[in-house]
């Protein structure tokens, strides 16, 4: 008896049923959005993640050497590849390009809840586009997606921020900061105590007072008092387009799930405008259920030309444990529509039957075993069939089947050339 | 600019909306049968691969070793992965256990003609049924995937055979044979000339006059014959239950697709019953497009209770070139229903009508830019937008909308109020 792989998982049949539910509802809304779908490798070289992310990314990475001596990579996520299709068809792709694509990826980190080895994600991006409206249909889409799976405002809400206005803030302080660093800090702000936060944004080079009053004005509510703080060009067109974007969320129907919450820096570097993360109201999902955000240089950092573009990667792991908490994840059960039982000699007849209840669409099983009707019908209970086609030789003598509703246990005989007869899915109720 | 790794592909919209239209088909046909969706990690320990295939599979896996210590494997195919899952939940599974799935596999091969080293396949398995019925399912399943993609038997045929009448044949034998090699003789005899299958059927052990003899016995069209020749109860009994395949096979539709070939003998050991492999009838593609079989062995040897199974892999490679040959490809382009196109500041009601039109289903793009109408009109077209939904502010300033058809390049104003109106689904005829 072999293992299983820690952080990787097998979904047997109920599971897998509502996690086809729950992606193909996300994979429609985003077609109705005229986004496309696009199919990428597994696997990379190496050196693109290092190139984007810098040499500490290997030690998160499935790195090896392939039998042709290449340093290969499993994607940990779907940006680089994108970016890398992108720029190699960029003379031929009109814009905007809008794609999307449900897969999974690889990353050796610690398991945790809602945090696997191998973890799916559906990414959603449009490139070519730098004006608000891009980064509102993201945000749109996205909402869009989650009310499709019924979710409500009362269960998330995006938390909304701007790179250029962390970055412009820490700027315009008089001490050397290193942004990078100060905005990871700003990253782990919800996570760690002030004290904490505050020594993390001095080791980035802020004093103490720099620290306490950064702090202070991240937490306001009024976007004027940014601009003031700052005093640069910079802050002010960076609060500009954050209120262009937030304008053109109210156009598309996303800003009642949008919030401005500036100490929303998303992890990642390569961000270049606005940012945002989808949180659980009810605070059962402990981290960011997912995020995403403009990443205007990434393109032309990937040798094309310069190329603006935003995004957002929706993770299974952490909406599945949203859409559990909210009451709205799909049931973890098969449906069948139809059981054909044999009772003797009768395989030719209910493969017959079977064969034209499956060609309007119906699942249907049908017996493959010398079994007798006990023991079907317990299967066809356990496979929830709705509806037992009993074909027995006696059944067949009075050119009849017998149908069961497997709901109530009722049964009646029905003529065999009714059945399916001109009913596309006959269920007992129509004789 | 980054390269892709040779032998992986990246599929752009208009392709990858071919491939999902098929993917689609050939998984709803499926859950028609009742067979149930699984997913599946891509990577197992690499021990997996070695027990069941011997040391010389190495060679062609994706193996490493993982920041675990862990010597790991990238999935070269399904079946040991589903067998492990079989033997994990073996109490808790309801017989038969009908499962499929579609994923990409990773093997290091030669890259040529339908073959990648990463391929796609859709697998699917019945376990836990001895029965010939279940083998014919799995033949008849088959068979309607095909015919649901618009194939005929004029397109494509199934070559049955039999494992226990191979290896009965040559046991019935004087002469000591390695069997399993000389199997993989008959499985190479049709891409190779006679005397070569000759040579290697005499290094494993026959006689010339051997060799001769079997070879002639395999291309009988009486299966009486094989019994006579080998006159063991082994390969009798081994040809009633293709009799009885092929039986259950015309009962359930899918006899018009099969023809006994006794050459056809599948590469891999662990078959142990019926083998069969699906061929291009007009031999363009020039491989097998794909094969499946009886392994009842592989649960037992996974450390699981006997388990008799029964699959097929369908290669969605070789399914694509066959497709493409018989003319039932889908055509590799975007389909669009509405692009909502505006002039000047019309954005609010644009995106209104871009919600509605979205809520009853459509694909629907909208101007996400600051570009004007004849740009907006060449993207519309380049999407192959059915229908442009002019919003500009000279319609609004007469309470209306241009409908432009965009095959005919009509177009006429229709009141905002009646647009979408009362119609799931406007189009210019309608008004």
């Amino acid at each position: 008896m072999y293992d299983r792989l820690k952080g990787f998982r097998d979904f047997y049949p109920g599971e897998m049923s509502a996690r086809r539910e729950v992606t193909d509802a996300v994979e429609e809304q985003l077609r109705r959005y005229g986004f496309r779908e696009v199919g990428t490798p597994a696997m990379e070289r190496t050196e693109m993640y290092v190139d984007k992310s810098g040499e500490e990314i290997v030690e998160e990475l499935y790195t090896f050497e392939d039998k042709g001596g290449r340093n290969v990579a499993l994607t940990p996520e779907l940006t680089p590849t994108v970016a890398r299709m992108v720029v190699a068809k960029q003379q031929a792709l009109q814009k905007p390009i809008k794609w999307f694509s449900t897969r999974p990826f690889w990353r050796y980190e610690q398991v945790q809840q809602g945090r696997f080895r191998e973890f799916y994600q559906t990414n959603v991006d449009i490139f070519g586009v730098s004006d608000p409206e891009a980064d509102a249909e993201i945000l749109a889409a996205a909402a869009d997606v989650l009310t499709e799976l019924g979710l409500t405002a009362e269960d998330f809400e995006f938390r909304v921020s701007h790179r250029d206005i962390l970055g412009g803030l820490l700027e315009s302080l008089d001490s050397d900061v290193d942004i990078a660093d100060a905005i990871r800090a700003v990253d782990k702000s919800q996570k760690i105590d002030d004290a904490e936060y505050h020594e993390l944004l001095v080791e980035a080079g802020l004093t103490r007072e720099e620290a306490e009053s950064f702090d202070a004005v991240l937490a306001t509510d009024d976007l004027d008092d940014l601009v003031e703080f700052a005093g640069t060009d910079r802050v002010a067109s960076a609060v500009e387009n954050l209120r262009a974007v937030l304008d053109a969320a109210d156009d598309f129907g996303a800003d009642e799930f949008c919030t401005v919450s500036l100490e929303t820096a998303r992890g990642l570097d390569y961000y270049t405008g606005v940012v945002f993360e989808c949180f659980d109201t009810a605070g059962e999902v402990s981290r960011s259920v997912f995020g995403g955000g403009r990443y205007d240089d990434l393109i032309e950092g990937f040798g094309g030309q310069p190329t603006p573009a935003v995004g957002v990667g929706i993770g299974h792991a952490t909406l599945s444990l949203l859409c559990q908490r909210a009451g709205v994840w799909p049931e973890e059960e098969l449906t069948t529509d139809y059981y054909v039982l044999t009772v003797g000699d009768t395989r030719d007849v209910a493969a017959d039957i079977a064969r034209q209840l499956r060609a309007s669409g119906n699942v249907v099983e049908s017996n493959l075993t010398g079994r007798g009707f006990g023991d079907q019908l317990g299967y066809a209970d356990g496979i929830n069939a709705e509806t037992v086609v009993v074909v027995g030789e006696q059944d067949l003598a009075d050119d009849a089947v017998t149908l069961k509703d497997m709901a109530s246990g009722d049964q009646k005989q029905v003529p065999l050339e009714a059945f399916p007869g001109e009913y596309d899915r006959p269920t007992y109720d129509d004789y």
